[in-house]
């Protein structure tokens, strides 16, 4: 068995539990880093793994662009490849497909695209998804879904979830490697009857986890959050559960509390790229002039490599004239945010106080997290 | 005494020392990494402080200008600002008004220029150029020098040898910092008579550092080593010698043999963000389509973070994505290999082995390094 999962502690939905896979354990709730093209932008893995992250994301879609998942496979691996000894999950390529390349053509085959890279004609079918993720050897692959857009209608919504079903089917036929476990995608957009459907037939094939698939794709973080606890009462209750590309950290929070156990999302990094910090109080902008002459450290609830040694002058310097170090810096702190959030929140659970802990989070945010991005 | 320097070995004119500041000791030869705007460009102090780096050097104007001395004074000073507790020197900001900003005016007031961010007039006389440094607090600053191009003729050059030295008297005049060391620059191109003039005034004025300013600005690396052992000559015998902004790694070689203690360049950090290697062979460009699937380390005979754990197909592919990591990883080591080259040198000149080291280094490297920037 590829990965065993048990669920530890349960406060209301919510979920205190442990993974075990080929790369060492995981504790759940777990954040998961984004490391689209093989690193997680501006950090080196050491500094990654010091921020205490355990299972990390890249994305199949880019990596089998480039540098090519044959070529991984040829050099030893994607952990190896990237220097990350710790568990490594892998997305089908999907996602990318739908919203990065240009679409050319779709049908239950596949998807045929065109590179973002260089304008290249490529398919990506069930089979090939498997493929890519095999040649990469991360611990955990996903199938290939269909991901419609927030505005498709129902009868778009009902194709993309027979499409998602089918396809899980073959991505399950294909896989092979006893070393990597594969994870089934839930796709129905916001329809719970069709949400319903789509569990049941990839819950009644058994796969070791499951995500859930089609959030954060232009629906509001209300409607989000809201359909979220029935969304993940579909699932089964021993195997992992997984909110694809989700997000802020209230968001994160409203995943847990509907009993999710996994996430991933590019904020952390991306807002940091862009002189936004994720604090104890709120966000805040390092770009914003009142920050110019402040000694203060970004949050002072954080001890973090950047919260203990920088003052908010000094990042705030860093961004104004554009160096490395600002982006470097607020990447760091807001995976320590990120990171420090679940291990809080799992603690929470194991004390069975996790709705307090949740509507603390909330009021000392102040509400004041990015718009849903 | 804000300094103290021993002279504590010499090997044919080479020199190893030991310069103790207010912030520690520094063993000469030393390379100081540069941090212009209070950063080294990609890397943590940290990380910096596990190469191997003692000195740094941040320069004057661009922190006079962004985010401005008296910020950074009233913050605590620039080691507190940046985070580096060891010791700092600060250039005069001469050598940028003459090559960055645009110059309005020169007298023997000073400069007028302006400011290449604003466009702002702003003016700097050798008395500001010693307030900036003081207020930023580096444990060496320099004197104002004027620095004229490559090109220039015997009159411009007698000029400027005129000036620096009454610019030189103005700053030890104003100088006032017990925890700071002032150092002299000698000026007079290529020629060897104006060298000697200047430095003689100069040295007469028993400054306790000296530096051999008006290199690598445009004339063939022949001609400066050429120059550069009756030039170090000049200098007394035991007070630190400082190269300013030289340069590649046979220009470090070449200085040390000629009796140099002290080089800055930005060719470690910029040639790292460009995809240019040092190694112990020679030059390697990581874009170049032959790393693709190459295995190997970047330099089998490097022992750094970027050498021990990743590839060299690794670092194409981080190029190749455009990704942060390429440029700091190739930072890093580039550091890494000038630092320890110093290391080395210093070891050979204890060993009285110092010329077999210099030329086995050169045959080693296949006279491949970059021609002169
Ligand atoms: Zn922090
Ligand atoms: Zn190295």
């Amino acid at each position: 068995m590829s990965i065993q999962f048990r669920v530890e502690r349960t406060d209301g939905a919510a979920r205190a539990g442990r993974l075990l896979t080929p790369h060492g354990p995981v504790e759940t709730p777990v954040f998961m880093p984004v490391g689209t093209q093989a690193t997680i932008k501006g950090l080196t893995p050491e500094q990654v793994r010091t921020l205490g992250a355990s299972l990390i994301l890249a994305n199949t879609y880019h990596l089998a662009l480039r540098p090519g998942d044959a070529l991984i496979r040829d050099l030893g691996g994607l952990h190896r490849f990237m220097h990350w000894d710790g568990p490594i999950l892998t997305d089908s390529g999907g996602f990318q497909v739908f919203s990065l390349a240009t679409l050319v053509h779709i049908s239950d085959v596949g998807a045929t695209f065109r590179s973002h890279i260089d304008g290249a004609i490529l398919e990506l079918t069930p089979e090939r998804a498997v493929e890519i993720q095999e040649n990469l050897g991360s611990d955990i692959a996903m199938v290939l879904d269909e991901c419609p857009p927030a505005d498709a209608n129902r009868e778009q919504l009902q194709q993309a979830v027979r499409r998602t079903i089918a396809w899980a089917e073959r991505c399950q036929k294909r896989h092979q490697s006893r070393e990597q476990a594969l994870f089934a995608i839930v796709q129905g957009g916001l329809d719970q009857e069709l949400r319903r459907q789509c569990a049941e037939a990839l819950v009644a094939m058994d796969f070791p986890g499951y995500a859930l698939g089609g959030f954060s794709v232009g629906e509001t973080a209300a409607q989000m959050q809201a359909a979220l606890p029935e969304c993940a009462s579909l699932l089964p209750h021993d195997k992992p559960r997984y909110l694809m590309g989700v997000g802020r950290p209230e968001d994160l929070l409203a995943g847990i509390a509907a009993g999710i156990d996994m996430f991933d999302c590019v904020l952390p990094t991306r807002n940091g790229r862009n002189a936004q910090a994720f604090t104890s109080t709120g966000v805040l902008r390092l770009r914003n002039a009142c920050h110019r002459r402040d000694p203060a450290p970004l949050d002072s609830a954080c001890n973090c490599y950047c919260c203990q040694h920088f003052s908010r002058a000094y990042l705030h310097h860093l961004f104004a004239a554009e160096e490395m170090l600002g982006p470097i810096l607020l990447s760091l702190h807001n995976l320590a945010f990120y990171l420090r959030l679940m291990r809080q929140a799992r603690e929470a659970i194991f004390g069975g106080t996790f709705a307090a802990f949740h509507a603390r989070c909330l009021r000392q945010w102040g509400h004041s997290h990015d718009p849903k991005p």
